[in-house]
């Protein structure tokens, strides 16, 4: 399976999903899989700007002995990111709207990172 | 109750819980309170350090229409850190081991940001 077969799968299978994409810690996208989020919310770019944070999270943790970080949550009214670290270098990303199934998210990353970082 | 009283009941009603504070967005301190996190975690910096997260958070979803950001949480090997807008210019955030009751940790706040919000 190709990655966007996989982050597709996951979109699919999460309630209220509508992006799921793997990237570099760097902020540049491997591939992904989007749904119109709706009027002017632009998923793409949001999640770009979000790697930051995990980029900066990771670097706080280490220096003060909290450890690797591997996964970062951040909801806003209209969309509830959750990120989770793939290898080192890589983290996936599912995007939903607010009242989506986070758990079921968080359950399909678990499932899919494995998968992807096989073919990594 | 003062803040410090209402952030110990939240450390002492979650399961794993080690500290818990109410900070400004702009990472100043208002109050906490703390148990020994263990060797070598300072977890009193890293919170001041993971408040630029909320900041930046805030930022890249206003910008991209995803709508003010009231929840974000970091999960390293050695600390969950959930921190919850309070209002516009606080947060309240609680750190635990990564066994904790994360549900109840949210469920703590979100009982106990309208009495911190009340004491503003």
């Amino acid at each position: 399976m190709s990655f966007r077969a996989h982050l597709q799968q996951v979109v699919e299978n999460v309630d209220g999903a509508v992006a799921c994409a793997l990237m570099g810690v760097d902020g540049i996208e491997v591939d992904s899989h989007h749904l119109d989020a709706g009027d002017g919310l632009d998923v793409h770019t949001l999640l770009i700007e979000y790697s930051s944070l995990f980029r900066a999270a990771r670097e706080a943790a280490a220096a003060h002995e909290a450890g690797a970080v591997s996964e970062l949550s951040v909801l806003s009214e209209r969309l509830l990111v959750v990120a989770r670290l793939v290898s080192p270098e890589y983290f996936m990303v599912v995007a939903l709207r607010p009242d989506g199934n986070f758990g079921k998210a968080r359950f399909m990353m678990r499932v899919t990172a494995p998968k992807l970082l096989a073919e990594l």
